[in-house]
């Protein structure tokens, strides 16, 4: 005999409630997620998306945007890439935000200079030390980049700037190589240290490994910047880089948005009081409209799927109680759920659910009656929400009659 | 001084050969990424997207297509779900594929039955044991689900199907109860036991320990089932359950596409010579146009920017060696790469590359001065590659006249 409807067990439901945080996590002594710092990268790591122009109003546009989100940081392109990426820089560093704003340059004294010139509260230095970059992009040697490296920093501390010193590619560097010239930089006293995949190939794991080994060696902050090539790009770190939609170079960085869902999880407090999560969807609309591209169907949190249940057995639980089937509660960012009953995988208790909506009241056997009309239904074409609708509000007047 | 090409260093390129592998993994003793198995789901837990309407004959085209792609395991809608479920499940387990057919039923004997009856290779048998689902959904006991799960493990031996038991939302569920469970059904003699992260909440930490833990109390085969609602639903697992773009419940699963691209990275060889990754983009064109959603600007592999290269500094060492900047041949997707120098944050190696394409001779000076040309007018406008194209052309005839 075949089960149509819902299983109903004979046993009393259980009576231990559930867990304060569903997760049960076990934080180790390297754990920071209750203070985390969001680098927001859009108008630097997303102006190299394939699709990107940002002109200056939009850019300003964006920058008040995150800003009024609640982002600690956000990163400009460097100053030196073109005259107008100076003058913006350089306005949007006097809009008065209450994030710092940042740029992104190369570890040169050139681009140093450019960047305080331009009137940015904190430089973000970057040099690749892979072997690959070493050989086909700069050809510098490990104690050639140090010792540009302490030249640039004690410039920079003399300009009273913030300062991030990054390698790029540094899960394909010597792990020794970089941690002695972490350690170099960390005494000399830069601000946070960073930890760059630039490629995209790093797992979590590989990710864990050398953070918690960093932490040993330096004291300062320490940032990552996780590229998306093989779909890792969310793992729970510290000073995170994000981008608006995940956009940037190739298949771009950690998205702004799924980091949020992330930590909404991991820590919802701070995560909450912090950030205005319900702007997220508007923000990801500017910039989806800026650069002309689509939000992707099963973006986190605002894809048009993200909160649709559809399978009778989900359907019937979130009915009873939203937790039994989301992580997320979808109130947070402002947005809600939908239960769709329209397929022959939907159950019994999802489409009473919808009858009270329409408020068509029939029995528990009416209503597994229905049911069987819809699945059957649904088996020869597609339904949308008013067909259902149509089968419900028919069905119920022939009970009527 | 600003420094507007890439820097060149006196230093004699690095002479040491890049590693074989670019990533230094340090395998440890459970580790089993050189003989995982793809569960293909397109074709249930894609089911439950919200957009799929499969007709059979979409079913068989989508099943084939799986099949040559080269999955283990195909797995399908419970056949108890509608009549046309029913005759669809009958129909793809008689098209004699090398895929071993699966059907995801609840641990019901009633759902178990029917799954044979239709004549699949395997059952994947599934029960909710969080104290949410328990309390809010079936209602039964650890006691009665041990009971249950015994009587139809036993049904199935008898009738010489794979079976897999696994329990729902087991990352919400108490630990010593589903250890407990799982060790009783692998005495019993189950082929796999599967762990799912159904509200899609749990983090690559989470899951390695709990497969590490599982890992000393089973003898049998795990399988991995990840939810994609906080962006980390591809974590290095052994048996997981994938479907074509991630399609499913909500904001789906692990993607196809994505595991393979994890997996090119971690297993080169065997996923190589077990996948024809060269099917990937018609495989995800063929569910995509079923289903009537666009491929995600930054799907991994196949989105439209996943091998665009842009900054100067990439694009100039990616001219060299393309290992520099990219973790993912496209060539094994059968894909191609482009670099982008439409923009002003190109460099002049990216503009020497595109004008020699264009068979137009300059010296290293006059390309430094049309790259600032192009990055004058990109300071303006949007540049198309025609535009770029144009004024090398221009440029170029000037030199002759």
């Amino acid at each position: 005999m075949c089960v149509n409807e819902e299983s109903n067990g004979t046993a009393p439901a259980v009576q231990r409630p559930p867990p304060a945080t569903p997760y049960h996590t076990v934080q180790d002594y390297i754990s920071n997620v209750n203070s985390y710092k969001i680098i927001e990268s859009t108008l630097r790591e997303g102006e190299q998306f394939a699709n990107s122009f940002f002109d200056t109003e939009t850019k300003i546009r964006i920058a008040k945007a995150l800003d009024s989100f609640g982002v600690d940081y956000i990163e400009l392109t460097n100053p030196c890439s073109s005259e107008q990426s100076f003058q913006d820089c350089k306005a949007i560093s006097s809009l008065g935000l209450k994030a710092k704003i940042l740029t992104h340059v190369r570890c040169h004294m050139g681009d140093a200079k450019r960047a305080v010139e331009a009137g940015v509260d904190g430089v973000d230095l970057v040099i690749g030390t892979s072997s690959y970059l070493r050989e086909y992009s700069h050809g510098k040697s490990m104690e050639m980049i140090q010792k540009t490296a302490l030249e640039v920093i004690s410039y920079l501390q003399s300009q009273n700037v913030e300062i991030r010193f990054s390698s790029e590619d540094s899960f394909r560097s010597d792990l020794v190589d970089i941690l002695s010239l972490y350690k170099t930089v960390d005494r000399a006293g830069v601000h946070r240290v960073g930890i760059a995949d630039t490629v995209g190939g790093a797992t979590p794991r590989m990710t864990y490994d050398v953070v918690r080994t960093l932490r040993g060696v330096v004291s300062c902050d320490i940032e990552c910047h996780f590229h998306d090539d093989t779909g890792c790009s969310v793992a729970g770190a510290t000073h995170v880089d994000t981008s608006v939609l995940g956009i940037g170079e190739r298949n771009g960085i950690t998205p702004l948005g799924a980091f949020m869902a992330r930590m909404v999880v991991t820590a919802p407090e701070y995560t909450k009081s912090k950030y205005n999560l319900k702007e997220l969807k508007a923000l990801e609309t500017l910039v989806a409209d800026a650069v002309e591209i689509n939000i992707p169907f099963n973006n986190p949190v605002t894809g048009f799927c993200a909160f649709t249940h559809k399978a009778g057995i989900h359907a019937k639980a979130i009915l009873a109680n939203p937790s039994t089937y989301e992580i997320l509660d979808p109130e947070i960012f402002g947005l809600s759920r939908y239960v769709s009953i329209n397929s022959r995988i939907t159950g019994w208790n999802a489409v009473r659910s919808r009858a009270e909506q329409l408020g068509l009241s029939m029995t528990d056997s009416q209503v597994k009656e229905v049911t069987a009309k819809i699945k059957q239904m649904a088996d020869i074409r597609p339904l949308a929400i008013d067909d259902t609708d149509s089968i419900l509000r028919s069905f119920h007047l022939e009970l009527q009659q």
